[in-house]
């Protein structure tokens, strides 16, 4: 039964685990559109101070340096959960009977269950070492909240979470496994803070978004001494930490003697994607595999890239922030009720926004039910129940798989299993009892949310 | 900071994973009792059939064979998952300040969050391979059940589930994850079986026991055409199964240069300790390593070795089974409602009951919150949230490298971590806020369960 030619996974010597990021701007032929003031003036790395550690402002500013070093005590914890597998799905091919060869880099077994954990210790590092008392986020579906947790408590910090109403009440255990490392968590819109009272007040039973909950948590770091603000995708730093995924399947593929035709990652912010793709973004940027595809899938609920408008917008909905050259659904967007999966940012990396503009990138959307269908085959032949995001994946690389199938051709797939879907079992459970339902908002809803779009850049 | 002359985690190669199951009767000075009928006589292997597989009653009854070929359809299922990492806990050793050496085998990395995938794929595939169109089981606090609904799924198998009615209701996400691999979960006990129907004539409230369970599930198996019934511990066929645990850890230790002065699982049925112990059992009856300790370690509500009675007793509640000798509180036992995770069987595995009796293993009891306290403290040092099934055994590495550090020792301690805890956040979300309680079974509580015990052996 076994066709083995490659092992079924690999894993990298701790020896081999990358110890710079890669810096992706480094190599953009054009670099993305500058941040910008309110007042349209470029922002500086010294205006990012009061909401970022500086070392973390200077990686996001920093669009030169090719490579950073990770520090020591980050590598301590990477090697408590990295290298991280790379894996031949075998048994999906043979199940979807395709010449094609499924790779996946599966980031899930840590207990954020996901990818984020990787800018999470990252980030939690530097405030350490910046000597603050503590850091606040928001948090969606609630791994990035989990690998912040996980990461402040490991160095000492106290740490302010705020979670998306909707998705507080659908995964009651991760505000749970979040306090298991001491992390405070409260559902946004909250009434502790100045932004998540005016959206209250304006709809009483508001279920949030990420974009709110961002501006809860920045209000909280800027006004309280010693605290920082820290976020889990769309920045440049945390595209750069995560490119640790990339450089780890880039060099384990290249063991295997393989190279892929198509990369292929689910989009919410971009993190995951960008870190996965970065050194394959680098080569079809040079011209070194000027061939290949680069694949992002979106929830068609949320919709930033295939829908979405490329401009200048606030990061967050109560407009704290400063401005984000991006592909962006309104900083008021919020995916309806019913979205299951986190990847409900309204806006996207500025990098990989920057890149699918000039036309090295793809995206794809599709709606949840299609997706979970792909998540309970995989799950199914690959003994690995995957996080709802993950999945968007994971259907992106079926449909490929099932297009070479047609053709005959036997191309190399490669995607980002991001993480694992334990927390996401209400959502499982309603796709297995039939009453999972899909929505994509309607050109009159995007309008509208893209109306209060700023004018300056 | 870090101090790493091995490796943090170890994998073996894909090649390197053991192609054969170790059966440690072969090597044991004297064999366990045999299984007996209900009218004293021994159990032969055909007496086995209408419940097993013949394949797994001919391993069951095999004392003999040293070695087993793992079939290559589940070898092609290991692979997936498999090796397992041997991984060195060095931030807990700087956490205690502790001399010892920590390792511990990492078993979590699937969808079950558990070792119990090991044997399950084992049982599926005979099941399928003998041409069954199902299996049926019973599950506790769900990772065995989860585990089988993975490998009947991969093989095209059905599956009943009955699950321990307070741990259906403490853990709803456990039938829904099942549920994506198809299985049919029942809580029981329930009104589908003659067996689950008179205990609840009986006490219409019963909140179910593992042996009340196995009654429902062998029931169905028994009186269902093409169906036969597995179990997820106790058995031997199981500890062969899960020995390939310890040979992938006996392997990976060689490869450091070493061997552990302790060995630590937790003890429910014994199916991890005895598959983690197996190789290290044989060194201490072989005489290679005569004092390496072997330690079980239980929950103080659920005290079958160290407040058991080693005699003859039936394997379930309804009393439909052979009689086993083992640690037993008798079959009607059951841990009080108020405990969390598993390792409620009220017996032990007769080849690990004849192994303590004999003198070869010690086992030890905990109470569970200071086992979650242990769980937390590891969590927050090893980014691993362990199954509080796993923390026993935790809590007990704990203690005795914190007698390391009083008497100066640099012992290796080597235990099992057998899952994640995913599936267990109310009990994480009661030791957090401060609610969990424990509880102790009284003296009377015990000689009241062992009154029933069969007058035979």
């Amino acid at each position: 039964m076994s066709t083995n030619n490659a092992p079924t996974r690999i894993y990298l010597h701790e020896s081999e685990l990358p110890t710079q990021w890669y810096n992706l701007r480094a190599d953009m032929k054009e670099q993305p559109d500058p941040m910008l003031l309110p007042d349209g003036t470029p922002a500086q790395e010294e205006h990012l101070y009061p909401v970022f550690c500086k070392k973390l402002a200077q990686q996001e500013m920093d669009g030169q340096t090719r490579f950073f070093d990770i520090p020591g005590e980050v590598l301590d914890i990477y090697k408590v959960y990295r290298p991280a597998p790379l894996c031949r799905a075998y048994d999906l091919e043979r199940t979807l009977d395709t010449p094609a060869k499924i790779y996946y880099k599966f980031e899930g077994n840590n207990t954020s269950g996901s990818h984020k954990l990787n800018s999470a210790v990252a980030q939690a590092f530097y405030a350490k070492d910046e000597g603050l008392k503590g850091i606040t986020t928001e948090t969606g579906a609630g791994q990035w909240g989990t690998a912040l947790a996980e990461a402040a408590r490991y160095f000492g910090l106290d740490l302010i979470v705020y979670m998306v109403k909707v998705s507080y009440e659908q995964k009651p255990f991760r505000r749970a496994v979040m306090e298991t490392f001491d992390a405070k968590v409260f559902a946004s819109p909250s009434d502790t803070t100045n932004a998540g009272r005016a959206i209250l007040a304006a709809d009483p039973k508001d279920s949030g978004s990420l974009g709110c909950a961002i501006s809860e948590a920045i209000e909280v770091a800027v006004t309280n001494e010693g605290y920082r603000y820290v976020l889990g995708s769309v920045l440049n730093q945390v595209l750069l930490h995560q490119s640790v995924i990339g450089l780890e399947t880039e060099l384990a593929m290249q063991k295997l003697g393989e190279y892929p035709d198509v990369v292929i990652g689910c989009a919410g912010g971009g993190s995951n994607l960008g870190g996965l793709a970065a050194p394959f973004l680098r080569d079809k940027i040079t011209g070194k595999a000027k061939d290949i595809r680069i694949v992002a899938v979106e929830p068609a609920s949320c919709p930033s890239f295939t829908r979405g408008k490329y401009a200048y917008d606030f990061c967050d909905t109560g407009k704290t922030t400063p401005l984000a050259k991006m592909y962006t659904l309104g900083s008021g967007f919020k995916p309806s009720a019913n979205h299951a999966g986190g990847l409900r940012y309204h806006g996207m990396s500025p990098i990989l926004s920057k890149l699918y503009h000039d036309g090295y990138m793809e995206a794809v959307s599709y709606e949840q039910t299609k997706v979970f269908e792909a998540a309970k085959l995989f799950a199914q032949r690959e003994t690995i129940l995957p996080a709802p995001e993950s999945a968007h994946a994971i259907r992106c690389a079926i449909d490929e798989a099932l297009k070479c199938k047609e053709t005959g051709e036997a191309k190399t797939i490669l995607f980002g299993l991001t993480g694992t879907g334990y927390f996401d079992l209400v959502a499982y459970d309603q796709f297995n009892n039939g009453t999972m339902t899909d929505y994509i908002p309607t050109d009159e809803d995007l309008e509208k949310s893209l109306e209060g779009l700023p004018q300056v850049g």
